[in-house]
């Protein structure tokens, strides 16, 4: 059933307890969302929990609010997820939850509709753009006030998704919204944040960049570039998962780049494939064809294989979209 | 004699012929200042010429708009700066012009208030958002339409002043300006833009970088992150320009960076200094110890000396400063 934001509060102010799951491998969107929603529903006497299968990065832990405690005994009258397109991204809490969603927020277009009610709104930067709708209604029918902590999650989830309104996907509406959450928020504060999670780097992580300027392998004919990372370069230089967990943007700076594919071995001959494309070739569609998705333009896969047999097979695929 | 975007509007809008003059080393703020006015009083049927000491950067040839030829034989009636804190900016023009600017429209807090009216605005985060007040009031008066031309200009130069809105210095109106702005634009193309701006970088570019992160200097004790750029580097590796003209934000990147010093040898001993921060030090004030000036976030100065002896006495202002 489809639903929209006003919807929403219809069906959550009332609860007694809501355990809101955010995605695996959680991002500032689903982070924010996940938790603003907690936050204006703990102002109205809803017992919240935020759940995710892998923990919180570090650099996103500002954003978690102080939730009151809720005893494990106290089971949620509704599960909602946020941000997540496929009940599959709930983890490690696949079987616990994925049964029983009453309700899914969300952005992707590639949405499987597995929730009983779904608000989905493919036209928002962001799932927390969503949030954000959802919120006003409730602060128009003064049930709660939007806060200094609702405005930061919003605020710097919408920026993460559309890194920092870089992307396409940044509407009028999104800085409309940013507009007025920002009249709640300290421009310093969010300054620093911006430039902890958009510029600051690690040595280790500029040593990585160093190494993968160096072997970069640059397809003209397909204006695509392609960097790969294996556990041997991994292993031989002790990086670790922060290093590396923000490249999937790197192969993109590359002049004259359209596609950018950041490819990491995660088991022997296993690759996670992260694409990007600032062309109209739509990367979602290439990546479904190896069983992933996304967005049009940001979308991931996981590939088995010899390194050279993916990139042959991604660069066909890239050929019949273009 | 100070005046607001509503007397810009009057002092300029039954002139023959205006020269808009821009700061040399122009950047995206100044070019798209500048251009938007000139768009705006072409089409009131004013002469406008716009002018500046160095070549509009590759990179920012897009914003040009198509102005109609004015022959040298018609002289202006007023000349116009804007963004320019200091009419030594005016570079080879200084002689030719320096002595007879009617209006200057500002932003810098620096400015030496050298012309004959100030439309200073200080909260703005870039002359283009002052800008978008004189085209605003003019579109009110239905005088001119607000074309995308003229939308493109303000934008780009308001994302350049802010880092794509990731600064301090954007502030609710930034955004809500931008907001207005974006829905006469298209957001492929204004994407497409951002990502060359932003992010794509040149081979050589990338070659230079990843040597700075080897000879980069830390000062932990005064979270400060250092970068030089001598003529030798330049030379021995024959990087031309284009290649160096980003870096001042460089060393910001390194983590736990809170001031960075980029430092590029113009001449034998002498060093133009870019200074960046990401605290409460105001990096305008010790480049003003040193001639320089600029914003509290962002500034710049010439010193004269051996490499090691300008670090230390950098390195002595910012720790009287802290």
């Amino acid at each position: 059933m489809r639903v929209t934001p006003l919807d929403v509060v219809e069906t959550l102010k009332d609860r007694r307890c809501v355990h809101i799951l955010i995605h695996e491998n959680p991002d500032g969107d689903c982070i924010g969302a996940g938790y603003a929603l907690a936050s204006a529903l703990q102002q109205i006497g809803v017992k919240v929990v935020v759940k995710c299968s892998d923990p919180i990065p570090e650099k996103f832990e500002f954003l978690i609010p102080k939730l009151n405690y809720v005893p494990e005994r106290v089971k949620p009258d509704i599960v909602v997820t946020v941000d997540m397109a496929d009940a599959k991204m709930l983890g490690t809490y696949f079987d616990d939850y994925s049964y029983r969603i009453g309700l899914c927020i969300d952005h992707h277009v590639s949405n499987k509709n597995y929730a009983y009610r779904l608000c989905l709104d493919t036209k928002a930067s962001s799932a927390c753009e969503i949030i954000y709708d959802v919120v006003k209604v409730m602060q128009i029918r003064d049930m709660i006030e939007i806060t200094e902590e609702i405005a930061k999650c919003i605020y710097v989830g919408m920026e993460t998704d559309t890194g920092c309104f870089r992307y396409s996907n940044t509407s009028p509406k999104t800085l409309r919204v940013a507009s007025e959450l920002l009249e709640l928020l300290d421009r310093e504060y969010i300054a620093n944040i911006n430039h902890h999670i958009f510029v600051e780097k690690s040595f280790s992580q500029i040593r990585l960049e160093a190494m993968l300027a160096k072997t970069v392998k640059i397809y003209r004919d397909y204006n695509c570039t392609i960097s790969v990372l294996t556990n041997k370069m991994i292993e031989e230089n002790n990086f670790s998962k922060s290093d590396y967990a923000g490249l999937a943007n790197f192969p993109m700076q590359f002049e004259k780049t359209k596609i950018g594919i950041f490819m990491k071995e995660v088991e022997p001959n296993v690759f996670k494939i992260s694409m990007r494309s600032v062309s109209d070739i739509n990367v979602s569609e290439i990546c479904q064809q190896f069983g992933g998705g996304g967005h049009a333009k940001a979308a991931g896969c996981r590939i088995i294989g010899y390194e050279n047999d993916i990139i042959k097979s991604l660069l066909d695929a890239i050929a019949e979209q273009a």
